[in-house]
């Protein structure tokens, strides 16, 4: 399992979201067409991105979803809870809070914190905001092993080093701000924008006329 | 220009933040080897890229940060603004009303619709919030281009057909449902669970020990 690339991976996230819907459809079986048919992608592609796991699915009858859907959320670590610290409490950090996906998924927030004075003691959902400084105490006293950064870019590599001076060893950046970490912990980022950056560079160029081509459904 | 991959778009995109952060430091120009070290790409990578597009900088002087900012901002179709319809104005929609990186990056929200009846008719920022039932005749009268949906997964889809019926290009999908579009029109989403998930996946597989030969920074 040495060189799973993240493109893979995120393929694989993919997958599990298809074999959800699939699974809430009453569907028991799914073949490597119907699988990628449905995420977008070649069914050689689906083929490719499962053998690296070892074998699953039977020639002729398919993939079982539930095997299926168990195998990959092994895969992707989603076989237990991870608990979350969030850190900003503000438009972002509560649509995360409120992102019920991030449950469904396996991860729990199990503590708040910001530092504006009138966040810290407010109540978010169960939990009370808390104030930065009590970030090392409160992660380590609820076995918190991701840190979310939902702060303004000017805070985010200082709540990163609190991150990784508390012992986490995940960190998921809101912040539109490059984070420097040291290898013993991994570091994904969301930047909204470079989404939008990526539609407009399609539009500019005119990407859906060029994949007039593509078989629909679009491939994200 | 035919076979720029998703992936060299989004490094220029990260670039493109790269050079703002070298520019803001009152840098004027940069080496492949310095705008390679902080986007955590190599050299050669950054020389691939650029060549793409034709020939920027000149041996032993490197680039100029703000002719290749203009450059790369053309390139993604960011020397124009564009013109943004959001659907839905609950929490993430309202955390992407707020956020100061779109307008940065030339993305301007023209129009916001929303049909909870609480908010409906309400303020966000200087735009009122309008029922869905206005999403054609307003996104035509305003000129919008690009729809971006932050409604419940239940409604994406039919949003998204809106959208397309009103002659929107561009879609970006903040609710965590797969969406089908005809390829006419370009669309991306953002899964912030997915981006969890990588993570996950990353803890799981142990992917910090195994990166531990790679130099700092991490790339992102």
């Amino acid at each position: 399992m040495d060189h799973i690339s993240d493109s893979t991976v995120r393929r694989l996230s993919n997958y599990l979201r298809v074999l959800d819907e699939i699974a809430s459809a009453g569907e028991d079986m799914v073949s490597s067409h119907g699988l990628a048919g449905r995420s977008g992608v070649t069914p050689a592609q689906v083929r490719k991105d499962l053998s690296y796991f070892g074998s699953f699915g039977r020639r002729g009858l398919g993939y079982s979803v539930a095997a299926l859907k168990a195998e990959i959320r092994a895969i992707l670590g989603l076989n237990k809870r991870w608990r979350v610290a969030l850190v900003g409490a503000g438009n972002i950090g509560s649509a995360l809070f409120a992102y019920k996906e991030f449950g469904r998924q396996g991860f729990d927030i199990v503590a708040v914190f910001d530092n504006a004075e009138d966040r810290v003691g407010q109540r978010l959902g169960d939990l009370t905001i808390e104030p930065i400084s009590e970030f090392a105490r409160l992660s380590q006293q609820r076995g918190v092993e991701i840190g979310v950064i939902a702060t303004p870019p000017r805070h985010a590599q200082e709540i990163a080093e609190r991150m990784i001076a508390a012992g986490l060893k995940g960190i998921l950046n809101f912040a539109p701000r490059k984070l420097f970490v040291p290898d013993t912990v991994a570091l994904r980022s969301v930047n909204m924008a470079i989404e939008l950056e990526s539609l407009s560079f399609a539009l500019a160029h005119g990407e859906p006329a060029r994949r007039a081509g593509r078989r629909f459904p679009l491939a994200e």
